[in-house]
């Protein structure tokens, strides 16, 4: 039996909302530890890793490693259902094939439940390699999304350049180009406005801008985004979830533009 | 000549609105008593009933019954040109063959005239039987419409279960089931949140979500929506106007689920 | 060299908006005195006509005459990228082949910088002759753009009627007839809602309301506008730009309509 409450149903919808952009099926992971989804986008050019830790709940209940099917994209529709101020929690039965979302109110006037059906999907965990990335940009999540959204406007691919005293975003396309400097400032009343910079060497990579278009959209999820970086392999954009873990996105450099 | 005033635009203008979804022609009855208006949708499946009171505008004068038909698309059209704290008088003359809409802006320094050309429809009145409902319960308007909304995400038919200790609304379609249960709550402080349940006898009926979704869009008229369900009877959903009237939908229970 | 700098990028965004209905490409004229853009609608109906004078500018630097052919959707494009509170710099080289966009936000944290391509663009001057209108008409902006939307449900033209004691909007259609009356009213607390007509003689002229809704898109720029009109001579519609000059449209009157 699986048992997982959380006094914001909103937490659940952003982070459903923030892979149902990029994977339609994926498959939950839950033990004692927590739950964890690992999914490869259709195009298996990027993948995205959530991990939300069994601590950060307010009840947690695994007794054995469950793995459960989820189409996401009625996950999505059935968290729509959710009040904005509604708890939530979700269960399933050993053996199941079912997964029941539970909803609710504060006052407990209205209770809703939701019975969403469970598929059976291949599963391929992917290692991914621990890598000491060569520079991490902490910035606002809603910056980070601002600034790809501006620069799809202009291109199709971003190319970032992280120095000691900024770091840049810059497009090219038909119409023209355009570039965006950041530079580092720390905001102690308001941390979560911050960017930082750390690094060990300088970086010019290129990314779609497709893709991190898709990413930024887990930024109501998380004040702070954090870019991990190193030249010729894949960048982490990490989504932090308060209290119980994360939501990270995979995606390696553009091959082509290398030299840039 | 008939001639009627309201103080606020915005309630034509919800009438309208809540009426234009199922039927887009239709016959205005006018009398000493007040106007109605009695309607099927083009599946003859529904029928919408408005009823204004003469009392409750702030003047009225109808020196004879008249029948005007309108084009409910268009008069919302038109309705949408009064601004948000306009006043409102409708204007007809004897054997007119148009209807006039005067909007008052509260300084006078602008005022609106829009005359609709009426046209002639074939009107049935229907009986509509007393019935002495089984069930009635009342509950915030906006809630209804959520509920409805909801569960369109998971089904086509809404079964409603109603019992001492609440009502239930379930649907079920292909990717799994949703239920919402609400329990009785009186709230003294806002009245209009609360939720209460009339009955002689539990009831179990199943309706079509997209004819109560139609119903719903009239929410904004009415803080409270009344249901009055009997088994194999039309159900009622009633939407009052403060100080009008109301407006009210009626929609056979779905016979193949009658066992449920 | 040229070089002019404004404290609110949103000036230079309504600006464009304000344009991009009407043209997609129009030439910028740059000289000492502040930038000037004159064109025509594709279908060479309208004429739209930008001031904007360099001592309203914060810095303003202008070496030699210069003409700046500008996709004006792509700019609009870019203009977007700009943050609400951001200030703008438009810079071009002598010869340039591009237009810069330098958007700065208040803090310096951010700055984005655009290349847009320019573009050889044919230019007609068309020199407009001095009127001395007989009628003018200043109005909330916002009050024009309603009723010219309004109006726009019933019909395709507006007969505008100007008398001493007010201006009257008015257009028909299949569905029936609208018609609009504004009385003058001064206003000494919100001179911004103020209604003043000066007139020599009373007239009655057609327009179409196409234009009139393509024009009201400028709204947002002013708080009035300024309806210019004489008998058989274009209408001139002025959107006034605080401190820095106004954009103008003109349109012919109906001619079909003309004895209405």
């Amino acid at each position: 039996m699986f048992e997982a409450r959380l006094p914001q149903a909103d937490v659940w919808k952003k982070v459903i909302d923030a892979i149902k952009e990029l994977v339609q099926e994926a498959t939950i992971d839950c033990s004692d530890t927590g739950i964890s989804l690992q999914a490869m986008d259709s195009a298996h050019v990027s993948l995205v890793s959530l991990l939300m830790r069994s601590d950060g709940f307010e009840t947690f209940r695994c007794d054995r490693n469950m793995s459960l099917g989820l189409n996401i994209t009625s996950a999505a529709k059935i968290l729509r259902c959710a009040g904005s101020t509604d708890s939530i929690t979700l269960k399933a039965g050993d053996k199941a094939d079912t997964i029941t979302f539970l909803f609710d109110s504060l006052d407990q006037e209205k209770v809703s439940e939701f019975e969403l059906k469970l598929m059976d999907l291949d599963v391929d965990h992917l290692g991914i390699p621990e890598t000491d990335y060569k520079c991490v940009i902490r910035m606002p999540a809603s910056e980070l999304q601002r600034i790809c959204r501006d620069l799809g406007q202009i291109g199709d691919s971003v190319v970032i350049t992280v120095a000691k005293d900024g770091v840049g975003f810059s497009s090219t396309g038909d119409l023209g180009s355009g570039k965006v400097k950041l530079s580092p400032s720390a905001n102690a009343d308001k941390p979560e406005e911050s960017i930082s910079i750390e690094m060990s060497e300088s970086l010019t990579m290129t990314y779609s801008l497709h893709y991190f278009n898709i990413f930024t959209k887990a930024a109501p999820l998380s004040s702070q985004v954090i870019l991990s970086l190193t030249a010729d392999v894949p960048a982490v954009v990490e989504f932090p979830i308060e209290d119980l873990g994360h939501i990270r996105y995979y995606l390696a450099p553009k091959i082509e533009d290398d030299e840039a």
